[in-house]
């Protein structure tokens, strides 16, 4: 049976990706050795990591413009560690939207102090807060753009004099923005990149070097920087696997070739949650995430039914965060819209039971 | 042609372990999904951490004695940083074997005071130091149980007050030690576990919680324990290879089986070093390591004829580091004594030619 895999995370890649991948863990290049027993520093290793950093910075638009893409471990929780060893001085701006913020917050206070410019913490983030006021001096400004768990998105991003910072674990890669506005992007390589193990950092290097403390060798931007991502031994099938899945996007037209999709997707399952009186949906509307879709069932009942039914139609991950309950689909960029079908026709088969 | 792989890591691993991680890239247990793209908290997975962790304290007889096994990123390297922050106070003990406590040493430096209790810097790190006192009140003493640029290992482990913390990167799993000497012990994956993208920190944990300073969560071992390795997503690809090793490992007999065979290759090749005229070797001989042997040719005009036959015969990642030149053969659990014979034929070969 086909599945169709929902997951919110390590999640969906793409099933050409996973042959080649397989492939070269086995026999890479035709070398008759495997990718994960060879040197890091042979001229094989060393042109996969020199292509997956120029595709991501490529994909973004981000070329010629002083970034720097960079391939470290430890996933976003080591950068909401790491951004505020290299940049916060004496005060930092978060907008809490949400679980993944709320950690960011937690680590930044062992640094430096920490102002909540908003917060949607007073209806358990199911919105993005809006119209809020950011100080002036702050060391820098950090945003979430998409939260998996309540399946809220920023549509907009706010204008800051301090450096913009964003955590974009969960949606970088899946629709087009000016990336240009941020002085560092960091993200988890788990949803639309590749497999957990890998964590991409996009920094504008003119930003890096300004605060006064001693920073240690891994967690310095600018130690990185300067061994080529290479500091250290780097996870290399978990950076393989990403080259492979940012060279499959390319291919099939970037990331606004993969937004028109992505679209027609959430509009394909939005439009069921907000029609059909079998379902409601978490999230405010206008904040609603193109990556996770969280909704509950009108009646709870109907639980055994449609679990049984997701079970029959090969439909996977599709649990709530245990802080929501209810059903998320994550509909990263490997999903194909015939998943989504399949799923929403599931979901038309409750209203007719309901 | 069959490839003989001294590479010194990433580094040879068992052919049935690739294969069987080759498959779960594109069906993981017969799930239909592949092990990259499910959720790390399904039930499947985390059977996987629970195995490797149990594993990796079962081979190292350390089961049942207030030991936990920690499956966490950023290598070797990461853990210079983590020790320092989890343990050092004060003053902490270093013992000096070459580039690797080098760079644990720097790292170290950012929190506390460091005494080199003992150092092979004058040699070019060819031996391991000896008769070395240690001095009181240390917050622990570190140590590098083998080094795989210069080749030597510690045969002899030094009694401290002082919690005894040990950097096995390059050789556990490979010999018996008595490992409940150690309060810590930690290891990137790259060498006998797995493929690179894993940290083993064997920590025993009444040792922990000892210093005064706020320790960031993704650098805190008590935070990392407390969650089941699983604090973050782990580095899914990277922890299933080491457990498939260790499994390997398990099945062969353990770490006594594995050390009988280690030792015969190790006397192999030492054994040619010695007898040729057209070899000589680079550690002090009481020090060498039975991973990674370092040697260089007597006649440098032989360079090209040797590098020519090392071609022809299949040998792989014989160069030396750039710090020592010469060669490097490095013998890891996987490899074979039949790999070292066929290096040991074209040695011999060299011999007839000089």
């Amino acid at each position: 049976m086909k599945k169709h895999n929902f997951s919110a995370g390590p999640c969906i890649l793409p099933q050409e990706v996973l042959l080649k991948a397989s492939e070269a863990v086995v026999d890479f290049n035709g070398s008759g050795l495997s990718l994960i027993e060879i040197s890091h520093r042979s001229k094989d290793f060393v042109e996969v990591m020199e292509n997956a950093r120029a595709l991501a910075l490529e994909l973004l638009d981000l070329e010629g413009k002083g970034y720097k893409a960079l391939f470290l471990q430890g996933g976003a929780s080591t950068q909401f560690l790491m951004v505020a060893y290299n940049f916060l001085e004496t005060k930092s701006g978060y907008l809490n939207t949400g679980t993944w913020s709320d950690k960011a917050i937690k680590e930044a206070q062992f640094f430096g102090e920490v102002v909540e410019v908003g917060s949607s913490k007073d209806e358990n983030f199911n919105y993005i807060p809006k119209g809020y006021t950011i100080p002036q001096g702050l060391d820098y400004l950090h945003l979430t753009s998409n939260n998996t768990i309540f399946g809220t998105q920023l549509k907009k991003f706010p204008k800051s004099d301090a450096p913009l910072i964003c955590d974009m674990s969960s949606d970088i890669f899946s629709r087009q923005i000016d990336f240009s506005q941020f002085d560092l992007i960091y993200a988890g390589a788990q949803k639309n990149m590749g497999p957990a193990g890998a964590t991409l950092v996009i920094v504008k290097e003119e930003v890096l070097g300004k605060v006064s403390r001693q920073i240690p060798s891994m967690m310095n931007y600018e130690v990185h920087i300067s061994k080529d991502s290479m500091f250290n031994t780097p996870a290399v099938f978990p950076v393989y696997v990403s080259m492979l899945t940012l060279q499959w996007l390319k291919d099939m037209g970037g990331i606004a070739a993969i937004e028109a999709i992505n679209d027609k997707k959430a509009q394909l399952l939005y439009s069921e949650i907000d029609l059909s009186p079998a379902f409601e949906g978490y999230a405010n509307k206008a904040d609603r995430s193109n990556m996770n879709a969280t909704f509950n069932l009108t009646d709870d009942r109907l639980k055994d039914t449609f679990e049984e039914l997701l079970k029959e139609g090969g439909i996977n991950g599709l649990n709530g965060h245990r802080s929501v309950g209810g059903y998320r689909a994550s509909m990263y960029n490997a999903l194909s819209l015939e998943s989504v079908g399949t799923l929403v026709d599931i979901m038309s088969e409750m209203e007719r039971r309901g």
